[in-house]
């Protein structure tokens, strides 16, 4: 079975639970309204070594930096604001002192630039390989979440920033070149924090989430949760330095966020986006009514068979 | 550097950051008020294979129920009812399709006795060894939250129900007697959530806990964050079936409550519990305003060497 055979089977047997109000499985976090004006969001992410991290090929600090990163990203992915972290630990005997405090410091400086709280966790040992859980808990405005679930047909499909830098750097890293720059980012990705924040403010952003499998694997949960379809224009996706068209649309990892934008918005929002950031947001395709996930190159159609994002 | 000395460095280490109005480490839980009534509390447990059980010595069912179980214990020990989890599991190839399926059996079914919705989580493979991660957030009325810090010299010890029956069950385990009673207590735990909730509701009880590394060790929590002495006696401990009075105080697993009464109120608490559980609480010591942790037998003083409890 796949993960994601798995997870809808788990969705189906857990469907006679009462829900206490939190919205189900189906975005990035789940959903707990607090009061009529705020909700809190709840996301976590298992990193396993040898899966998703090669020890010799990481340093501690950058995993630190990486384990709370990958968990605030599907926090702001929604427009929410992360505020507190849960963080477990299976260490195993020469996984040293020094490297736990290594792992610490690096999760200690993201905690501290975002100002996310630890306010919990739990340490245990291990036979022979590190195992890091982590919650994160975001808070947001009801008026300022987005779901996958709402992008509408004309929405124009944007990407956060260019592509593939994590996933070229992932082949750097298995060829063995630890320190190009694309290899730095995808240990140490950078997630859009402040971007979701005020993304979410906007309310022509309609469906966000962050691209944690490949554009090719994620659109497809924006279309199936909005019963839409898609076109994506090849000369139009923002590569990265040092990355490639198929690497910047399979390759994941990328914790860069993917929104729709009400089209007679568009041009205001990229504006105003440039302001605040000094960067762009890229407009790579458009939402339709239906028919699938099409691939164009300057308006005419492709066929790809390009898969999404495995890891190790 | 012990488990208890890194969570230490982590709390000096995170005190820099913003609380964001959650209460620090320090209890079973962390604590998010959410209204002028109100509170969320939180916590996470990780489980690995060959340190917190054997793939060989239970099945899977069962260790579905003891991951989420060893969680909401946590919740229902402050007083509060456990509303949702968010499970990542993380599988080695030989931990086939149908173990997952039957671990998911097992945490539904405990999931469904108490309520419990299933509101995220991760899935993902692993090269050897499994590892559970469990994260249960738990909802309750400000005025029921019970805390460590809130033990009163004077006040009575409670066990919440005899004690070892997981410890005994353990040794058994490690001495290849997998089905005896108490192995299938080990295996299975049943944490008292219904009778922690309760508990919450009365002022009387002040400080309270569950005992997870053995009322040796645990104890000592409620007396550091309440500032107290305690003085535990022997003649008095629950013994389980099939245990020893060591394994009553030293064994880990428990899952029961340990809790502190205000001694005046006592003899209607547990009038009122027998009523509503038909069950008994049982008075195992009083807490002093200082002296440290005293073991008496018979009122008189004896000096134990025994300490908490260890995993695999």
């Amino acid at each position: 079975m796949t993960e994601f055979g798995f997870i809808h089977s788990i969705r189906e047997r857990f469907a006679d639970l009462p829900d206490h109000h939190f919205e189900g499985i189906g975005d990035d976090c789940a959903i707990l309204p607090i009061s009529a004006d705020e909700s809190l969001l709840f996301t976590t992410d298992m990193l396993v070594e040898d899966i998703h991290f090669l020890r010799h090929a990481t340093s501690a600090e950058e995993l630190g930096h990486k384990s709370l990163a990958v968990n605030i990203s599907d926090v702001a992915a929604m427009g929410a604001r992360p505020v507190a972290s849960l963080l477990s630990l299976s260490l195993p005997r020469d996984a040293t002192e020094s490297w736990a405090e290594e792992f610490m410091k690096g999760y200690h400086a993201l905690s501290k630039r975002y100002g996310v709280a630890l306010v919990g966790g739990d340490t245990t040992s291990a036979k022979e390989k590190i195992t890091i859980s982590v919650t994160a808990i975001g808070r947001v405005e009801n008026r300022c979440i987005k779901r996958r679930r709402d992008a509408q047909a004309g929405d124009l499909l944007f990407a956060g920033a260019p592509l593939g830098a994590s996933g070229s750097g992932l082949e750097d890293i298995l060829a063995g070149e630890l320190n190009t720059p694309n290899a730095r980012t995808h240990r140490t990705p950078e997630p859009q924090i402040a971007e979701g924040v005020w993304l979410g403010q906007r309310s022509e952003v309609h469906a966000m989430m962050d691209i944690s499998d490949g554009i090719a694997s994620d659109v497809t949960h924006i279309m199936e949760e909005s019963g839409v379809g898609c076109e994506i224009s090849l000369e139009k996706i923002p590569v990265a330095e040092g990355s490639t068209l198929r690497t910047a649309l399979c390759g994941g990892e990328e914790y860069k966020l993917l929104f729709t934008v009400s089209p007679e918005s568009a041009r205001a929002l990229c504006d105003d986006y440039r302001k605040r950031f000094a960067a762009e947001i890229y407009p790579i395709g458009r939402i339709t009514s239906g028919g699938g996930l099409r691939w164009l190159r300057e308006g005419r159609e492709e066929h790809l068979d390009w898969h999404g994002y495995t890891h190790y």
